[in-house]
């Protein structure tokens, strides 16, 4: 296996402008604090002072999870930004949690409160998702602000955890319901250089699916992917959320340790993801029975269960994934899921929020699937709120795209790689990499380099087309190898590698083997994925159909943030009302207006559709 | 309104050769005897002892309803054909029933064994139900034997029902939960002249869904189409066999009464059912829960519920039509519903049956339906079975195929009708009219007419093409009007009239508005829909694509009884993986084999699609 690259850090990388500098001000701004406004208000931060009596909400199993990822996103948010009141409510949080912590190390305010005895002994009670939450706000926390009250508290519950799991088995189970702890130890490894956090995370990943593993085992062993031991697992099954985040776990240790099996089995599952699980928006997990993958070519539009975590946990697989394989898919498809079906959990205005992200939606089809669906049926809602009872998707989009400089970069001993597109700074080994560039409004970005002796990687993503590259102004050859152009040094300072693209717009169609995608096209510009709403557009969007090829009008629009697209179509005359028919339906020219996926449902109700009918 | 034609009854009528011919002898030396074992040994015929205790299984309220079915069905084919054995049957069952009834004339298995305090206290208990479905087996099998035992006692019952109901409103409902005693009671009216009970039937006709029907109720009204007057319904609700039951009636009653605001509501309610409601097979009723129409455009493929009864009930409401309105869509749909929908609740082998008749199966779409569905989730069997808990279905295929001449022919007082096509002989007050053809398997007709001065009409299917017609071998004008052609008498004894035409296959589209329809055509000839099936084109069937337009091969199928079609078209190449592109997919040619969809599932369980993708 080749040496490993590494991502430059979020600390070390910062955006500086565009799309996303405009998101991550928001997030600052207002998704923090809404955020924060909806876990005060809901007991979640009170659960920290560990109180029980009248007036006190219960506390839920994974509150403090919530609260950790809320912790994370705004100390992400502090690592290039002062914010003297989200540092102040930080430390506030912080506090009430090492007073909480108990003696040997052991944290949930969860079980401390309402079942002390109780603890380890109930595999799906999330205590050690909740404790790499803990982990993760941590080690950013510290980055951000060279507090390290959380980080010390975090390492001496990894230690019991260490005791109890892995020296005594002395808990009730041998690997958690919920991965997470297992990443978040990788970064607790790497944060501090203790050894002893890697061999914690490899116990954890190695024991997941063995015999041992399964035999405590009451409910579907899929359902947490510990159907088999993770080295032989080679389609990607149960609850995506905790799918995505053990797959990144995975290739955290293959990285790490060179694990030739690990690797295999994280290519095979990366592959069964993005080329049969996936949704075309970036979304994962097609079923809300147990926020489940399904099988392959399940791809429903309008059942989507597609959650905003899930999508947000893709691209963090996919970011592993780079470490250990140079391959411009795997940016490519992080970028799917960050630009669509991640990014459609927050709303414009920046304080609701989405879990599920279905590529349809109707108010007449969540009205026959209520009325006439099977009981207990599920439907997606039509527009985001402020905060859920399962309220994990919020402060993990805060987290993640409040850290979202750390896709841009990677360096390893003889290279800097380019992984995204985002006007933007980074520190790498070589001295400062900048780039300026209205991604994903236009295509291409200017690059400019530390001087060096080193290669230069930059991503070509699978879309573009009319590729040009010119150093200083000259233009230079531009052989893309597996979605990455790669430039020879050595550079002098301050050199300028420009790096053109057009962003056509595509109308994608699906493998004939998803039947519910028959004839239709989804309409994508770079890696924005376009959908098509009731408001623009009128009723009964199923009537409408999209001139296949035609000539794209591109209209920037500042409301939604990304240019919204018009496309000559059809819609079927008022008048054709018969049911079947063998000859050509009477149908109307129309112009059809396209906005990003992402920005739907910013409008009150309405319907909305990704996948449209071609004609 | 003009005068009423009436259909030529199943009595007068007979069909002497072809496909119908060839399903009634089956029906008789099989499926008769396939019902009757399985009535027999789940207790059904027992239960008319009414006796209970040790090892007698506990009626159910429906039972009856089975019973009496089963004994028009057998009724209809003694009409015709000598079988001492059924009519043996029919009389022992008949003599249980007259035994059972109460001396005031109340006869149920269930209630006068089970809980004979509570009769006539629920509405959703089906007595009347089952009282309708003694009546039409009465009248039928006087028409058969002139035996007129069982008819004295449903007399009794009726009389029974009208004084209870109508007269003292001293049961604790007004009308039915589940309508056929309507129907029947017009029957009965027909059958014996009495006016009384044609005056009961309008008093439920006019009492359902008004404020007092209303009150008493405790579930969704439009379930049994109680959510308002009869007359002011235009849209099909609620649970499908019986909304066909009572527009049947309704029907019945507008031609009976010259009642225009009914004949307008059926007008209204037929044409909501066939242009919005209605699957492309003559299927109705898309929901399994509640057996019911949904909303309009609403016709999921392989969650279809399209129970076998329900399209029987749309052919039996389309043969009530013809009555009102001289048009050639009501047959061609209730041929719809005939040569497929329905008909496919039968196998090949007569024994055994489809209560759901979704139009594609998927072993691999059940397991995920069944694993990632949502609680409770329903999914069709992908086999037909001997026998059903509720068991409607193969006593209803009895019956309505039993009788099925009854739809041949019409006639009125200057008139001769001919609505459906089929080897068959018929006494109207003309004289006699045969018909000898081969359709479906082949286009046209030839009829020999008796002598007189009348017109004659005959239907011309929507969909048939190259009409010509001769007259004792003369070619004469063929205008075709509303879908039928009229050809003036006055008429010689044993004139001939060729009707002939051919039966196009067509690629039939649904309105764009059914949004899972997109992209896909299914294929028919003449009134029969055909399907894929893995038998004979592998698994993935929504891989293949048929070519649009393409050539037909037709070759006759004995064992299937219809024609099978041969069309070209294409699958994925194998190393097709990727899931959404912009450019074409590889694809190679093959060839499709096309079975006619009621033939479906007679080889084991597999795949099956009526919409194919078009290419």
């Amino acid at each position: 296996m080749k040496p490993v690259r590494e991502n430059v850090s979020a600390k070390r990388a910062e955006i500086t402008g565009g799309f996303w500098k405009e998101k991550q001000d928001l997030l600052k701004n207002v998704t923090a604090r809404a955020i924060w406004d909806r876990f005060e208000e809901t007991g979640r931060f009170g659960a920290l002072l560990g109180k029980t009596g009248e007036g006190i909400p219960k506390p839920h199993i994974f509150w403090d999870s919530d609260t950790a990822k809320w912790i994370e996103g705004a100390a992400a948010l502090l690592l290039h930004r002062k914010d003297a009141e989200l540092e102040a409510k930080c430390d506030e949080l912080i506090a009430r949690a090492c007073a909480l912590q108990a003696e040997d190390g052991y944290l949930n305010s969860y079980f401390q409160v309402i079942e002390p005895e109780n603890r380890f002994t109930r595999r799906s009670q999330h205590e050690l998702y909740c404790l790499g939450h803990w982990i993760e706000a941590a080690v950013v926390y510290d980055e951000a602000t060279g507090k390290k009250e959380l980080l010390h508290a975090c390492e001496k519950y990894a230690d019991l955890v260490d005791r109890v799991f892995r020296a005594e088995h002395s808990a009730a189970f041998d690997t958690p319901g919920h991965e997470e702890i297992e990443l978040a130890l990788y970064r607790l490894y790497r944060h501090t250089g203790k050894e002893k956090y890697m061999t914690l995370m490899r116990y954890f990943i190695d024991t997941r699916g063995t015999a041992r593993d399964r035999s405590q085992e009451e409910r579907d062993q899929s359902y947490h992917q510990a159907h088999m031991p993770v080295r032989e697992q080679e389609t990607c099954e149960g609850h995506s959320v905790r799918a995505m985040y053990l797959y990144s776990a995975m290739a955290d240790q293959a990285a790490e340790d060179g694990d030739e099996a690990l690797r295999a089995a994280c290519v095979k599952l990366w592959h069964n993801c993005v080329s049969r699980r996936m949704y075309v928006t970036g979304g994962i997990g097609s079923s809300h029975v147990g926020e489940s993958f399904t099988e392959d070519w399940d791809l429903p539009s309008h059942a989507a269960y597609a959650e905003t975590c899930a999508a947000l946990g893709l691209a963090l697989f996919a970011r592993r994934m780079l470490r250990l394989d140079l391959k411009g898919e795997y940016m490519d498809t992080a970028e799917l899921a960050l630009y669509n079906g991640a990014l459609s959990g927050l709303s414009l205005s920046g304080d609701a929020f989405f879990y599920e992200n279905p590529l349809a939606y109707s108010p007449r089809y969540s009205r026959v699937v209520q009325r006439w669906g099977s009981k207990g049926v599920h439907h997606a809602i039509g527009e985001r709120v402020k905060v859920f009872g399962c309220s994990c998707c919020p402060p993990n989009v805060l987290r993640v795209y409040g850290a979202l400089q750390e896709f841009l970069y990677g360096e390893d001993e003889d290279a800097l790689y380019v992984h995204m597109f985002a006007s933007s700074r980074a520190q790498t080994h070589f001295g400062e990499i900048r780039q300026d560039t209205d991604y994903p409004r236009a295509g291409g970005t200017a690059i400019t380099l530390p001087g060096g002796r080193y290669a230069l990687y930059v991503r070509v993503p699978g879309w573009a087309r009319e590729l040009s590259v010119t150093l200083n102004g000259k233009t230079i050859p531009s052989q893309v190898r597996d979605g990455y152009l790669c430039v020879q040094g050595p550079f002098a300072q301050n050199d300028c590698l420009k790096v053109d693209f057009t962003l056509p717009v595509l109308f994608l169609r699906a493998n004939p083997k998803v039947s519910n995608l028959a004839g239709k096209v989804c309409v994508t510009r770079g890696p924005v994925v376009y959908c098509l709403e009731e408001k623009d557009n009128g009723a009964e969007l199923n009537d409408l159909a999209v001139r296949v090829p035609s000539v794209p009008v591109i209209r920037q629009d500042p409301a939604m943030g990304l240019p919204v697209i018009t496309l000559p179509g059809s819609r079927g005359e008022e008048a054709c009302g018969a049911l079947y028919a063998a000859e050509a339906w009477p149908r109307r020219n129309c112009s059809l207006t396209f906005i990003p996926f992402h920005a739907w449902a910013n409008r009150g109700e309405n319907e909305m559709q990704v996948w449209v009918r071609a004609e």
